[in-house]
């Protein structure tokens, strides 16, 4: 089949689920996210079957052992989908909420609604679980959702999508509520893009290459995560041991993530005593430094070298710290400003002062101070699960849950009142 | 100068202005407004002689007497331009606001700080009021604005800029808060579209072929105001006398506006008593109407003719309108969807049930009961002023006040917690 006409009748056929799940209870969507959650334990064995084919696929495709072992299902895999859903059952439904209702010197009472954003379309790589987290936080918040997922987890979204449409037919939603695009053909999402009729908003998840694809071609507006440059400041007044605890965990933790630390900015004055003491238990977890000239002589012992111009500006995902000394804080968010990505920054620091200033005037999704960067996700933030995080500005900045997955109206009730 | 070169020099002092901005007091920037305002009241004489400039090139250009009027300063507008700065003054500053902060099990403190967009650009057509609006809206929300007028109000809008920049120089903030596209070019419109590092939302306000270049060209998100074709059903438990005040002021009370009722739509239980009342009275102010089949037969001795398919999807901005009869609130609905804006559409009706299904249900950026669809501005609804009206359904929807203009960001306060 053509693939526009085929990504138009999905189109179509999401707009009019959307306009039922809109109505649709909480009971009702609850009732749906749990028996999605019971068929993925039920079919944990023909689930593995299905995956095995995309496991055997891969391996003749040759892809690395880290890109096999996302995609593979083990049963724990599949609880743990399971479970995902069932928090999200958890969660309070969002939709209908009825906020600052005023009265208006008219009589009028003005207010507003919180309703579903109406039909998403996601776009996303590997990982099959991806499939049932984004299914259960679009139903939830009322939407329908059509799903994009990569080629080579094809039959293992297949399967899982058959369980979750199951799902909503037990719970007599409308089956179209969750859709997935049963083709490889790379010319489908082109046809996604540009379905602006009938899907509301484009989200993408994963590599930088899809993301940018996405945005250049989408038009529908799109909630996206790009780069997660990530920088800790270690202030003048910043506790030595905290600033070292801080640093480890934002930068070793996990490194591959988006939220992992890739810069450590250090007041002047902290240099001498803190930069040797990180260095060296950075250096032990295997970490390579890139300094700048002024952190270089503390780290050229333990194995540092001079930094570029572009590490400042570069996401590692790996076992790399760039790290450069500031005159002031001032200083620091400058360099934020000009190298970071808007995603996650820490300050470490006992100033209340410049505390508050660092909170106010550093421009990402996610500020702290005294954390590890490394907490900037959904589940952290008590959101419950997450669609991803954004790095816009607009709609919705940083983990993206269910209120992000929802837009708010204007409601007016009158008693027959006219404009004079 | 060349439009780009001279586009980047304006989008990066307006980012080093709004670094500035995002940490002023609530005074300062009232301050800065109320010099503003008594600026203009102070210069309202060489601003009309300024705005002579406009009005004689407009007549030589062979504007519309339309036109011109809307180009227009007088003594009594150019105190209303000073009125509506002072109504920005009067309301709650939003920046800074933190919201929903919440310990987590781990102790960290976690919830949103309301903070500004950042830079937004504004295009804009004719009418010079818009550039103190918008300044002045933005300013109190902490942004920096480039402000992109008609080349047809060059001469006024440059006088009010100078203005608004005193202004701000009296309170110490930012003289680039406020800059003024200084050239008629329209290159220099692309130019800024594509300032995609320095500018983070751009609004256009203007004509519909304006705002289709806009979100055709900008690599910038963009808050748009499209078409308003709204409705106004009459359902089959109205209240005949409200249903006919409430049709006849969203019709008539202005026609050129956006929030105007272009489309009626009737229960078929009320089509025999309302439609001709209703008819007499459009009809006695001049309102051309177009009918269904099943209307027509009561219209028709009015002047009434057969609509065409167009007809439901024109916003006549006129003295028109087009109106169906339907069997059911459920085939209003969808004839909203179908044919709708999703812009402001009003239900009028006794019964409780269909009121709420129908609040919930029509998904446009205002919806109402028993109100006339021309209420749906921001003055109306207590916003203050407004930037224009969201058709859009990411970020804001319907009127754009200072909330539009900012965004949420997450603060997490720690005391030195790590990731396990």
């Amino acid at each position: 089949m053509d693939p526009v006409k085929e990504m138009t009748q999905i189109g179509q056929q999401a707009r009019q689920a959307a306009r039922h799940l809109v109505r649709a209870s909480g009971t009702a969507k609850n009732a749906a996210l749990s028996a999605m959650a019971q068929g993925l334990i039920q079919h944990s064995a023909s689930l593995q079957q299905e995956n095995e084919k995309d496991l055997r696929a891969g391996q003749e495709k040759g892809l690395s052992a880290a890109m096999l072992d996302r995609l593979t299902l083990t049963p724990s895999r599949i609880e743990a989908m399971a479970e995902g859903i069932h928090q999200v059952v958890a969660l309070e439904d969002p939709v209908g909420a009825i906020t600052e209702m005023k009265p208006r010197p008219n009589g009028l009472l003005i207010g507003r609604m919180r309703v579903p954003l109406g039909v998403i379309g996601i776009i996303y790589e590997s990982r099959p679980n991806v499939t049932a987290d984004a299914a259960a936080l679009a139903v939830k918040s009322g939407n329908a959702v059509i799903l994009r997922g990569g080629s080579e987890a094809i039959h293992s979204n297949r399967a899982i999508v058959s369980i979750l449409v199951a799902g909503l037919q037990t719970a007599q939603l409308p089956r179209n509520a969750v859709q997935f695009v049963n083709t490889t053909d790379r010319a489908a999402v082109g046809a996604l893009l540009r379905l602006d009729r009938y899907v509301d908003v484009i989200i993408p998840r994963g590599g930088k290459s899809l993301i940018q694809r996405v945005i250049a071609e989408s038009h529908i507006p799109v909630i996206k995560h790009l780069d997660g440059i990530c920088h800790t400041y270690v202030d003048e007044d910043a506790n030595l041991d905290m600033a070292v605890a801080l640093t480890l965990n934002g930068k070793m933790q996990r490194t591959g993530v988006c939220n992992a630390t890739e810069t450590l900015l250090v007041h002047t004055a902290m240099a001498a005593n803190f930069l040797p003491v990180v260095g060296q238990k950075l250096t032990e977890k295997g970490c390579s430094l890139r300094c700048c000239p002024e952190a270089l002589p503390y780290l050229a012992p333990l194995g540092g070298v001079l930094a570029t111009e572009e590490d400042w500006d570069t996401e590692y995902l790996d076992a790399i710290l760039s790290i450069r000394v500031v005159a002031t804080m001032e200083a620091a968010m400058d360099h934020i400003q000009t190298h970071g990505s808007q995603h996650t920054d820490v300050i470490v620091t006992q100033n209340h002062e410049r505390a508050m200033r660092f909170l106010k005037e550093v421009d990402s999704s996610s500020v702290m101070v005294n954390a590890s960067s490394r907490f900037s996700d959904g589940f952290e933030y008590g959101l419950g699960a997450e669609m991803g995080i954004s790095t816009d500005k607009l709609h919705v900045r940083g983990p993206v849950g269910l209120e992000g997955l929802t837009t708010l109206k204007y409601i007016v009730l009158g008693t027959g009142q006219t404009r004079g």
